[in-house]
């Protein structure tokens, strides 16, 4: 990989873990056994993320990644021909675990002409009770707009659905607020399964580290679902050691916020480009310039486009920038001024 | 863990790996950028595992462990009702999925009875064209018999599965001959998925990485499954580097072998117990005393029980023993002849 290239496409922390703690990361590795399987129960590494989410060490599930859990999610609960709820836009692997379990996927669009992305909450709630989906999944904050769903929006949710639910708050740590936070001391409804990573705010995407905190019902059914050692020791290991250093976390969060919301101020004093506010570590940007015109000055610059529209008329580009350093949301600005000179 | 057991109950390679292999492993792993997700092509890792097992790259398929394959095919390929024909015993985990997936499985019992295992390769085939089952399952070396299939035998079950075979040659490596070395230079049939691991021979089964050699279709079909991320950049750091030293995966399987079939003997020589030949890194022993009068004398040994007989009048102690060093298996020794004098 050219370690030039500014990585703005994938939604990662463009910080590696400070080299102190890599270091720490690394000794405990050369120490452990690599001949040997991992804990089944990884009991020192749930109970580290429960310390950490503040629910109890048995309503959590790891997994080799977010995307694991998605994963065993659809193949325990969707069956083909099963509906499956979701907003639209919103996080891609849905529509391809959908489509691979032979769901037929009900979407409630987002309108996204305004300044802000709305979304429609009463008319979600009202497909859920017609069509009795198999399995909802809501991402929050959203991919790619970058907006959380109210937390009274999610709480309904749950409270009315009657299947399993599925809260998406991989990107939780860059927003305000976020609904597993506010059910901090409260009992999680057995249908409830919130989805955790340690790839964004935690910056171990290359990891592969997610977890779910789940409603009783959902932790029996992924932990009968989840292969015994779903989780290799590596990586077991470095997550125990990072998750004892939420300052890092925490400290880094806050940094990328600032950028996140300086980027966003600059891009809107643009004639004509649109970046919508964001709870993430991304920024949703209706750009006045069709992809063309992009494609051929992005130099080092990796952004992610997204084909938003189910019009084929609608040429507009939407780009869904990740939050770099300093540098590189410099870099982005720069380009995108020098379109608007042209 | 306590270090000074002795771990003989899941079939993992005693040997950690060699210091200074595990020092470039800890220096590269510590180049690595943890917060950028793994190239989703794995094209390194597929490169080495081709050159190892001489298929093509893009016949393989990496996975977190031979584990998550497996729920792949179960997820592709098995819905409710719908038949899974496997050899009986055979690795548990089939069980385990046929039963969480709905299926109904179809067992070819083994005998037991005799002085090694017989297996009914022509039943199975017949059962095989009768039931037409979506998804075909052999593990050869069987687990927990230790027995290789015949080479010929998995070349018809191949040839006339109308559905998706797994050749399961997990551990493969110890065994005298295996189905994929003999198709070296052949095209594999689409249907056709062979699964390896680094977990036995190789001795990495904390870093879970399988991977499946497949027939074209099978490849397709595994891809289009597949999480973007399944190997997280540790262990597949760890494995391109390991699969450049295969002399000391080499003279470790002889080594092993040498033990076990030295371990052998000794169990064969004490008065009523029974171990099977093995082509693996594991031995199945029938003993000639109930689990009880071992469970008050394993000490610091670990040794798996198997209940072999569906009738259950049958109380015969079947115990599976792992492949240690010498020092370990004449513990296991030593506790047989005491258990023997009693």
């Amino acid at each position: 990989m050219n370690p030039l290239r500014r990585l703005l496409d994938k939604n990662e922390n463009p910080f590696d873990l400070p080299e102190e703690i890599k270091a720490l990361i690394l000794q405990k590795i050369g120490r452990a056994s690599f001949n040997r399987y991992p804990d089944p129960e990884y009991a020192v590494l749930k109970e580290r993320l429960s310390m950490y989410c503040g629910f109890s060490a048995d309503s959590i599930v790891p997994g080799n990644g977010g995307d694991e859990i998605l994963w065993m999610l659809f193949s325990r609960y969707v069956k083909p021909g099963d509906s499956v709820l979701v907003f639209s836009p919103a996080f891609s692997e849905y529509y391809r675990l959908a489509d691979l379990f032979g769901a037929s996927l009900c979407t409630v669009q987002a309108d996204l002409n305004g300044d802000e992305p709305r979304f429609d909450h009463t008319l979600f709630l009202s497909r859920m009770a017609e069509l009795k989906p198999s399995l909802v999944l809501v991402d929050s904050p959203n991919n790619p707009t970058g907006q959380s769903h109210p937390v009274s929006f999610i709480g309904k949710a749950v409270a009315l659905c009657e299947s399993t639910i599925v809260i998406d708050e991989a990107y939780g740590e860059f927003a305000r607020d976020n609904w597993l936070s506010s059910m901090r001391g409260k009992v999680l409804p057995a249908n409830v399964v919130v989805l955790k990573t340690l790839s964004k705010a935690w910056g171990l995407a290359g990891l592969r580290l997610g977890y779910a905190v789940c409603g009783k019902d959902s932790a029996s059914a992924l932990n009968a679902a989840r292969s015994p050692f779903n989780v290799n020791i590596l990586s077991g290991t470095a997550a125990e050691i990072i998750l004892e250093h939420s300052e890092v976390m925490l400290a880094r969060v806050k940094l990328l916020c600032g950028i996140r919301d300086g980027f966003i101020s600059l891009v809107n004093r643009l004639q004509g480009w649109r970046a919508f506010s964001s709870d993430a570590n991304f920024v949703l940007i209706r750009a006045p310039f069709p992809w063309s015109s992009f494609a051929s000055s992005l130099g080092d610059l990796c952004l992610k486009r997204f084909a938003l529209s189910s019009d084929t008329e609608d040429s507009t580009c939407w780009l869904r920038v990740s939050i770099g350093t300093e540098e590189d949301m410099e870099s982005v600005i720069s380009l995108f001024d020098t379109m608007q000179r042209r």
